[in-house]
């Protein structure tokens, strides 16, 4: 393996793992502060990977019957109130307009926290009979939930998501439909983002307000905490008795419909730059980065090098790559550093002594490693590189998450875990919210997520000794 | 020509123009009211087809250098008044957030009713030497202007637009920028729309407010009214010197940023339902249309002819045309109601008599012509009548336009002229405001644009009688 070096523009992970997130954030120009606490400027280089991550997510959204709309960004207060659990989850985060047009208004204005009011409020007029199900709708936008302690992609004031709000005739396919649209999740995960997931359900605790049940995909970050990812709700009829989203059955009586939601945000920017960055900055995913290859060449000035790395520009651009030459004035070691900060997965150099050998030099990104490629088969291995470098960095956060999942059979021996290892905890829980609390309140750890594979690990519950119902991952969260 | 029937469901266009708008806008389902005024939901109909525009322009501005971007939804009010002009056009429309997660907040934000000040802002903090230059920026995002007289698509209080920002080193550059952007909103509706544009620059008094320059689309309704529907401004160095975005130049001095902004609103859709449609509904251009062609099987359930369909239909799908076969138990009668209203350009009817002849029934919504095919050249067939329509569509909509722009040599005439036939009315003008005061104030009427082609049509301004300087076009307007 190449030699990496450490870039001086940037915090070293070890000495303050937040600091060298925050520099990566602004040196690799994924964004920008403004001048309001909590809202940020997404730049033009954070802003590609979004739209990647929204041109994979639309098109898995629209395969599977899903359609766009765009609901009001106002939400009137009494609209907002119609579901007691939800407007108490809310409300404390809420910015509020009270002035309109040069004038106070009658009734204050929420900003969208999240917009299932709105949802419930428009299908409740235009549902009537079990014909007009399901409705399977999303929108993209952004929402604002006023937050004390803010840092860029993982907690704003205003973040950018998707949300998707179903309705459907029965129970069954409504949990289907939350069940499914996790599993697209995960898939983004594992074919997108080159990240795996620990997946499963939120306790009571933890499940999103106004929810019955609440799916999660929870990442886990190389300090040891984990980052909740994505979330799936299954409503039940909660919000439809609230908002009388009814519908004549086949049985020509009146039901209230059956209700989900579920959404990414801007949060996922984040998982990538942790799971992956590294010392010199970003390690940008190749189906998510918004330039895949950069080709730097050498001696410009010589014949036929710039000639030459503009044809392979071309012929890597026509195999549908994201491609960018750089033929400034810059230095080739300025070049090589400002791009390793960006994350580029794949760099190709060329020199006139290449040209003679007919080679270029490929620099991977994500392991240093270094290759000399001949150009005639370069589309080739270009192609099967970025392929390489997927697998390779979706394994090494594969092998992170499985060797910092642990089990503890007692409480002590989950402190301890906790304490000197971090990452997930898997522990046995009796199922009161009383030993979540003791949990959180000693170690600050909560319950993530109770995970699909249920196989149980222990009888009781370590916190209060009762029998255990739920195996539970355990851990320390941002 | 078939002949056309009045669907009962909306008003004749003939009896009431605004409530035949508002009757399509709602029966085709493009929208529905929120319970805040002025705040409209975008239904997935109306929404897939500013998906289709957001599509055509991204590509667009991306292929000329353009990057996407996303600014902060709430402006601290201390920047909103920093360039005075833009303060004093913006403020009386605002909408203000007062309080935040729970508390009053010290400084009121404003939600942006545009964005010029969030990227003045962020410019001044990225920009140093003439190598920073030029920034091409541009955002998808909605904005809040509070309205007192609110239509759908036409006038809300909140819309969704894309607004692009750019900085130059050279007044030329910025000029260059406005004028190609403009030409890329003119091909949009020459291209895509199926709308021309009387297009020009405009006068002062009608210009944006902080810009130098702007320049304008202008489509006309057949109401006679015109509607601004894209704009673009060049602002000089008004916003740079306000908020101090400087540059080393070349000549090793500082320099203040020529900059410029432009955008297009989802008022296209409102364009679109009012150029094309009729009293059966909408009429949607082919290229911007969810839905380019519908099959409605007649007598399903005779043998081969759902299967048939489906052959159709996957056969059109593989060409790339976005394609319904509507096999739901409606009737073929209520089906052909409900997609005329839905604008789709192509219906094809298939029943088993077609089938034993090998023929389906082509149907144009724009015409109401009727067509029968050979199945061996449907796929032909259809794409040809697609590039037909959509060329009908734009000839139709020009030959009005051309119509109804009339030369007024005097006062009297002008007033005749909006009086009786409507459109645009062109008219020299001396250029002082006062005369364009007194049109508005005793006509309604306002001045559109100056139109690029300025061959003169007189001497003098009929209104003050003083030496003309420019070719005005006048017309009521949205």
């Amino acid at each position: 393996m190449a030699e990496m070096k450490k870039n001086d523009a940037i915090t070293a992970q070890e000495v303050d793992f937040a600091q060298w997130y925050t520099d990566v954030c602004r040196k690799a120009e994924l964004m920008d502060y403004s001048s309001i606490k909590g809202f940020i400027i997404y730049r033009p280089y954070g802003y590609a990977i979004w739209e990647q991550i929204q041109h994979y997510l639309d098109h898995k959204f629209k395969e599977t019957g899903h359609e766009n709309v765009y609901m009001p960004m106002l939400i009137s207060s009494s609209l907002f109130q119609k579901e007691k659990d939800h407007v108490e989850g809310f409300a404390p985060e809420c910015a509020i307009v009270t002035k309109g047009g040069s004038n106070e208004l009658e009734d204050e204005l929420i900003i969208r926290p999240t917009s299932e009011t709105l949802f419930c409020e428009h299908y409740a007029k235009i549902v009537s009979s079990y014909r007009d199900l399901p409705k399977k709708y999303n929108q993209w936008c952004s929402v604002v939930r006023w937050e004390k302690t803010t840092r860029p992609f993982l907690r704003g004031s205003e973040f950018l998501w998707q949300e998707g709000h179903t309705i459907h005739e029965t129970e069954v396919e409504a949990r289907k439909e939350v069940l499914d649209m996790l599993e697209i999740y995960n898939r983004m995960g594992r074919d997108l983002l080159a990240i795996p997931f620990a997946t499963g359900q939120k306790t009571d605790k933890e499940k999103f307000a106004g929810a019955k049940d609440t799916f999660t995909i929870e990442a886990l970050m190389p300090d040891g905490k984990a980052l909740q990812s994505g979330t799936t709700h299954d409503f039940g009829t909660g919000f439809a008795e609230a908002f009388g989203i009814k519908f004549l059955g086949r049985d020509n009586a009146l039901h209230p419909v059956h209700q989900t939601s579920w959404g990414v945000s801007t949060r996922l920017l984040g998982a990538i730059i942790m799971v992956h960055g590294d010392d010199n900055g970003l390690v940008l995913p190749p189906k998510v980065a918004p330039i895949q290859v950069v080709i730097i060449p050498i001696q410009m000035q010589k014949e036929g090098v710039l000639q030459k790395a503009r044809e392979l520009e071309n012929n890597l651009k026509s195999l549908g790559l994201r491609v960018k030459l750089d033929d400034s004035d810059r230095s080739p070691g300025w070049k090589f550093s400002e791009y390793e900060m960006k994350g580029i997965p794949l760099r190709i150099e060329l020199g006139p002594r290449d040209l003679t050998q007919n080679l270029v030099t490929i620099a991977k990104r994500n392991s240093g490693e270094k290759l000399q490629v001949s150009l005639d088969e370069l589309s080739d291995k270009v192609t099967m590189l970025l392929e390489t470098i997927h697998g390779e960095m979706y394994n090494k956060a594969l092998q992170y998450l499985l060797d910092h999942t642990t089990d503890a059979h007692s409480y002590e021996e989950f402190k301890e875990i906790l304490e000197n290892k971090g990452g997930y905890v898997k522990m046995m829980w009796c199922g009161d919210q009383s030993c979540e609390d003791k949990i959180k309140q000693e170690t600050n750890a909560t319950s993530r997520c109770m995970p699909f594979n249920q196989e149980p690990i222990g009888d009781v519950c370590p916190i209060c000794g009762k029998k255990a119902t739920k195996v539970v991952l355990f851990a320390k969260a941002y």
